[in-house]
């Protein structure tokens, strides 16, 4: 049987346990052209909550009662003459939060779990490693030099970015909530500080830490952090706004930067990204990121949970922060 | 004698009439290497306001006590072996509000009063139209078939704004206050459309005026009307932050664009220009601006008002509005 999570109920604030119904359906057949995935993982991302949202946004909203979207990598367990995949082939693709799916294989592409574990396909080889990788070297235009701030330091895209971004020659600073978090950014990710925003004030810290101040910020998270870093700008700095977690789950209106005049004073640009459009250069950024990884120079972390009926309370832990790195969820049973 | 206003008070909020002085002083003396200007006209900006302010901007702070900042244009009235100037030269610079000046000239450059009336070089060949060129232009990567907004459309830097993109092939709403500067700025200067922000929903004129979207807006103003543009960006849209003038008397905290995640969704950019950044190129952009203008391809317009004393009044028109193009005050006295 094909267990299912779909989205029933659009949240108003944060979804919770009636946002989704867990059904179980019989495995899909398969046509002419068409392969049977079998998933092993799934990916949990905070963008899940922007999906939700009816309206315009970069992607078409999720509608009531299709399958829980998300990244996902699993395998191929039965091909009907399909042009580019066979059984045994590990593929990764957008398969939603399902054991099982029947596709012509649009949107997926082989993986090699000899190269690398299979949950990081959807981490640091997958789009949160693409989002870090576009966003700091071709929004950020990071040069060697740059003092970079990263909000989200020891999360999927956050710890990524840092790491590129010390590659590349800069000092990086990190924000993360809690000491064990700023600890592990700086002792396993090599930052060279991060700044504990539960616990510390990260304007005078940003001070201490960015005195001359900086010229990329890499955002997150929006809301105060964003205002602080603008409050810090270099002339000439770019914001990357990669997302705003701290405010993805308000019922009210959304904060903006009410320092956004730095821009103008500082000659500075805030630019809005979105993964997708460096699609074609997926291969390029993995096999980047996948050699400095061989080479030691690039830490991965994924933080796997189990079960798919387990996916509720698994994705709350995006936004409370209880979770260490890129946060996935294996749907495969043993 | 030399009439000097003297600004004596950083306002909270709105600047008033006791905020300067006006005090009158000997005529200064010029020593080797200087010049006397005796100034025919200042010009009065929205920056001014900010110019008061304590604290980092993209330029220094007035000091209490110092003659207003400002720009001007005058006549080198006595010259003492100086390299550059003589008597009789028209020259325009940053002198201040006041009526002489003895300078060494720097920051000072010659303008032909047979080429253009004087008031002309501290309006659309002066700073505010090196401001609307190289900020359309050079951030705002204007082109062909781009859909334009510009606030503050009937003002100094939003009408040449539109009209440099009327000529280089765009579609141009301009946003002003009132019905007889929408009038003036689409029946005098040739915008497509304009929309009366004091008597119209913004908002829903952006959308009957601009259905596909923006490709560039150009803001002058901040507030409600950067949400309203932010609200209706088309893929890779330009904003050029070039000022906020809703936002310069505020006490309390300066209102953030609450929509800034629209740049997220189409790939947006929201960069903040200076025009001395630009001081290189002024002789390229008065040119190429008189140019058009000797052709008939674009207006200027300067709201001229007299007396130096009249500067506190005349001063209050910038934020109520009541102005009629680029406001100027002549100083020379008959």
């Amino acid at each position: 049987m094909n267990k299912q999570l779909l989205f029933v109920k659009r949240p108003e604030g944060e979804a919770d346990a009636s946002t989704w119904s867990l059904e179980t359906n019989a495995i899909p057949e398969i046509k002419e052209g068409e392969v049977l995935i079998q998933q092993h993982y799934v990916s949990l991302d905070p963008a899940m909550r922007g999906w939700m949202n009816e309206g315009k946004s970069y992607i078409a909203p999720m509608e009531i009662g299709s399958v829980m979207r998300s990244g996902s990598v699993g395998q191929v367990i039965k091909a009907n003459n399909h042009p580019d995949f066979k059984e045994g082939d590990y593929v990764a693709g957008y398969a939603g939060v399902q054991q099982y799916i029947a596709t012509d294989g649009q949107g997926f592409y082989k993986v090699d779990p000899k190269l690398a574990p299979l949950p990081m396909y959807i981490g640091t080889l997958g789009m949160p490693g693409m989002t870090a990788y576009f966003g700091i070297t071709e929004v950020g235009k990071v040069k060697e030099g740059d003092v970079v701030l990263v909000s989200g330091a020891a999360g999927a895209v956050g710890s990524i970015v840092g790491q590129v971004a010390k590659i590349k020659g800069c000092r990086v600073v990190g924000i993360a909530g809690g000491p064990d978090k700023c600890k592990y950014v700086v002792d396993e990710l090599g930052f060279d500080a991060c700044i504990d925003y539960k616990n510390e004030d990260v304007k005078e810290r940003l001070k201490e830490e960015c005195p001359k101040g900086l010229d990329i910020y890499f955002d997150n998270v929006g809301g105060e952090i964003l205002d602080a870093a603008l409050g810090r700008l270099r002339m000439h700095a770019r914001i990357v706004i990669c997302g705003a977690i701290s405010q993805y789950n308000n019922k009210t209106k959304m904060r903006g930067p009410s320092n956004y005049l730095s821009l103008l004073v500082n000659r500075a640009s805030m630019t809005g990204m979105v993964v997708f459009d460096y699609q074609d250069r997926y291969a390029e950024g993995a096999k980047i990121l996948g050699g400095w990884m061989a080479q030691g120079k690039l830490k991965s972390r994924e933080d796997v949970y189990e079960g798919i009926e387990n996916f509720p309370e698994t994705y709350k832990r995006l936004f409370s922060g209880d979770k260490k790195g890129k946060l996935v969820l294996k749907v495969i049973e043993d």
